[in-house]
């Protein structure tokens, strides 16, 4: 059974009360819940893991090597500002999804560029909650 | 029951003999059968839809409106040139799903930035054909 | 009787339905009514033509010559984007003044660069469907 | 009856003798007479003012809060330069057309941004004295 | 028997009328007279087109393939702007020759900068209907 | 007794009734009342003084030298544009408390660049009418 | 009794020894002392806080929510890097008063833009430990 | 005889006391003393004027003309930023000297683009008053 | 006898398994076995220490100064990306050799900038493992 | 008979066994024997000269004044930083016909612009040793 | 006696017959004359210099230490591209004169940066001849 | 026995009386003695080389071609204007080592940029002398 690292970046434990307007309503409990559904499902196992420490995430990262198979990643801030997250997933050999919930295209400028995008395989933005599930099949159809 | 357009733009119609290092070996045709089996799965009606012309895509993004709940737009080479699209998709009241076959991110700087991104509900790019399908996933989830 | 060519660019067709907010709830059919009227007050003969297409406007240009006087263009969306207007427009021996109902200054910045400036001998930009009146008073001007 | 206040920038006042080839032959009374005599056909009184002085500039636009529906102002140099002005029109709770000679998007590229346009609700440049009478115009539909 | 296709993009078909100081008084006609009779001496097939349209242009590339060795291309004002021109000479497995009639590093800023030259073999600029000539021998000699 | 010259530049006589939802509704009149009591509090001489004329707040400045031992200033608009006033206050050997009603670096982009804090010791922006009084300490607070 | 959360970011535990020609002699104890003392004279209560982690200063801002009525920040070197403390500052519902001890407007590029003042409702900066009095004044302002 | 108008801008009757490790000792009045005595040695007549309001220089320019054959200016912090003082220097039709106390290419950014200088028929920088009397001299030079 | 102290950041840890094309396939573990062998021919102490974390650097950096004469650092991807680093090395009083693995200048154009060279007296990249012990050279070198 | 000078800049006296990938395995004097086996086709002169010295290659350019008709130039390195060379080419009276081995426009982004192109009658790059002989055509037709 | 060096750069020794509606008809030899003229008259020795190579020139600086007391230097087309000869002059102990035949300001952009004004105490362009007597005149006034 | 080349830029000759606060107070004779006794500790031999032309210093590196196995090369002003030297460097089949006295990286920005950087194997900056020496023993260890 195949192996799947969710890790979520700063800010986003305050999901559901952060701004609402632009993030949804949704709390990162609602959204690990949709996804453990989505992942029996699709047949696969996953991690859930979520930080608000740049350091932290590199190690998890580093971590996951030989554990899992891929990585499915919302790096918030840090997207638009850490090359070191970039390099972490540059230096496992794992497949990398990232996931934003917002559009980040349509936001403020220096949120269009992600550093992260650079390391990833692919990236979806823009669906909100959906875009983690989405995220999933893309990561479970890398195995099919 | 929920109708989807799904546009393709400039040189996909060249899709499995197009540089397949990038851009993968299935033809259109084969996203279409899979995104016509995935429709079903999803309940949903599709058109699909091919054109090297800004001017005819502009036009179809037109006439879709009152015809299509949502579009599915890959615009290629227009997703960097073309306020044109840009501005038909915002005229229409459509949600939109951009899709790209590869990860735009990791190529020429040039193709980094899309004007169709700033008219889009969501972005999907890097997972090939496989894009396709979440789209219409991301799509129809936004009737659910 | 002197003859001016009335050019209108990509989505235009839409008006009245497209984001009323920015750009009012005229129609075109609206502004030709308008535009055919004030001709008539001006002594000058009027076409009107509309087109999605970057090729089929550089045309219509090209062969406007020696067949009117001056050329009125609200290149709309390829305002920013065409080159080959432009250089469509400095081929004709034509008069040439460029219009758009909202005031492009005021909005995203990639609006505020027109190409068709270049090639124009003025512009008006903000006065909605007024703004096809005065370029027509502009332009019958030109041969007082 | 509708009141238009007409205001003119630095240079203005040499207007016959400034760079005849750029400006045009017409002195700034032969505008104001122009602009009378326009003024007179549309029903609307007109003031008219020409400063070297950004801050009398500044303080002209104040003075008029109240006594006039809308301001023409052909900003000449300030344009480009001055924030002072742009934000004494945003802070006039009157209608703006800004108005320039010449075409100022074919001229050098410091002459391409307007601050002045930021505040103004539409643009008319490049017909020489002929813009004034078009704004006077445009400035009176404001109030059909 | 090699093939050469010679493309030709927007308003080069007014050439003679157009702007004579930049492109000269040859007409595409009389380009066509000298290409064919330079291709035979060269002992090649050539085939000569003009489009206004984009779209059109990248067609006809895409059905070239197969059908020619090489092609010969003058992309007027859409060498500045159009990726989708590039991306159908990426895709096209045939040696690209790009031709100028002027020099375009003497002239605008935005001329200097050509997408298609990031998908050419080789550019020839500044020679007017002489560069034509000289890309036919280009082209012709790769097959030497 | 310490003495400080409170300067404010152009548009600032128009506060209270100019853009309210920025500026806040406090007139400049109340803001000299404010400033007056608290510098009775803080046993220091004020001198209040509004021009809408760059030349004027330059003159001001020069003026100040010897008679003032700090000067507070609210350059406005002059801000982004002024290196006259940034000289005068080089050339004048006094403590410089530059003040904004607004927080100018949540505003557009040429608001975020302020010459004059590059001769001001401190900068204090964001509070409306209670910045003047922090400023009024802050200078006070320099000759303890 | 108001409630103001005072963060210190990296570096400033080295207050008084670090380049005291910059950021002067006074330590981070001293500098606690009179914020401490000033709280008093203003009847509101404070903790402070100093951290040399980006992720740490994210989260004492994310618990800070529903404890205290404002933050007090200098964020010393995060300003210019972190958008993780900005977005944890829009994602509190708290007034936001930053502060730095330097006028950063007169040293290096990179230090005059700051993403935490995109977050903040006013900036002071450049009056060293005074600054942090007059933060404290601000910040107890807003809720007179 | 020739007759010479010599222009100083904001700041400088400040000479003497403002910055003299940037601007020298000698005041304004020594440096017109120096010009009058070099004015004789060269049998030219001149006029001395000293302004910190940006119209009033505009204003003197324009006066100039017709009167004097030549203008030699130290545009000061105006260089920088005044588009209508170049204006007006294009509008008058006399020599123009451009002159600066400091070499300005060995400061701030900012202080290195000096519109005045698109006006100027020649430019001397960074021989303090010295550069006064060379400017005399190639002003007058002119006329030989 | 002298202490030097080296420090690694992020991702240095992964070294030997990480993109060898690019770092090489020693250790971080191998690197240290060859400096500590270094260090006793050179005749002074070494403490070795990594960190995926900015602000676990920032600290070391801090707790270094009064026990270590030279700092030896390898910044890794905070290299490009942190203040906080770079301040902490010049708030400590100790000499800074900065050395990477690879040719910076020859990678991707965001790892060409170093916060970390502004504070180091000296940088070294491009040796791979034998850039420590130059380093460790350099750093002794400070000291005779 | 016409002269035509061919002129080869820094480390052309390298090709064959410099970076063979890029510049082809020809040696420059293969490409001389060529040019001379043309020049008699043609019946023009040449001389061929190549030079390691941006000063030797002014004045021989200076020298060929009055000698030559045309020159045929690769600058190689000079291209992209050499005024000098433009300059002098733009000093001399003769047609100048520029050539590159390799497509410098598929190539470093410094590589993209050439000083020399703005003093060029025409461009040629791409073709490898052909370019020389299509720039020898060129030349000798500017004479017909 | 003080002794001058008067150097100049590439393409100077075409004066006269190089583009004059630039540079003027006269000769460097003609210069030369008036320069050794003016400097009888000022009572100073002086060599004069040309050459079309940067390193010859940085040599000539180099050796010019000692020997002069002041070096006048027209770089030319060196002004834009040598930081050697920038260094050259910071290197020697001699006051430095820059001068331009033409006002560099009013030509291409790249004409308008000169590495050279950065190592020189004085600037003089757009005076032809005459700016090398002026230049001169300001060498020697440094002596009184 | 390797063989190792020490190339040094222009101006370097002036070493021990240029800018000794930048460059230090050795010579570059003192440099070479250095570099000769290292060279025998090492077991190499060396060769010593100055020139202040970029044409002799691409010579230079071509004839080192075969009898050499490693270049070091000081470019000192040539690093940040010739790609020439880059070009001469990635001609020759050599190990590459670059140094310079001074850490550019803290210096003017143009001196941060190194074109000779990209045809480097490593880089070292900021140790003086002792960078020579540690060049030496850089270029020795790649032979081990």
């Amino acid at each position: 059974m195949r192996r799947i690292f969710i890790i979520n970046g700063p800010n986003l434990n305050m999901l559901g009360t952060r701004q609402p307007e632009i993030y949804g309503s949704d709390t990162l409990a609602d959204i690990e819940t949709d996804c453990r559904e989505k992942a029996k499902q699709l047949n696969v196992e996953i991690d859930f893991f979520q930080s608000n420490h740049e350091g932290e995430i590199v190690t998890a990262i580093q971590q996951a090597r030989g554990h899992f198979d891929a990585v499915i990643i919302n790096p918030a801030a840090y997207s638009h500002t850490s090359v070191a997250i970039m390099d972490a997933l540059l230096a496992c050999d794992m497949k990398v999804v990232e996931v934003h919930l917002s559009n980040i295209h349509r936001r403020e400028k220096f949120r269009r560029h992600s550093y992260v995008s650079m390391a990833a395989d692919g990236v979806i933005c823009g669906f909100g909650k959906q875009g983690y599930l989405l995220a999933l099949e893309a990561a479970a159809s890398f195995f099919k």
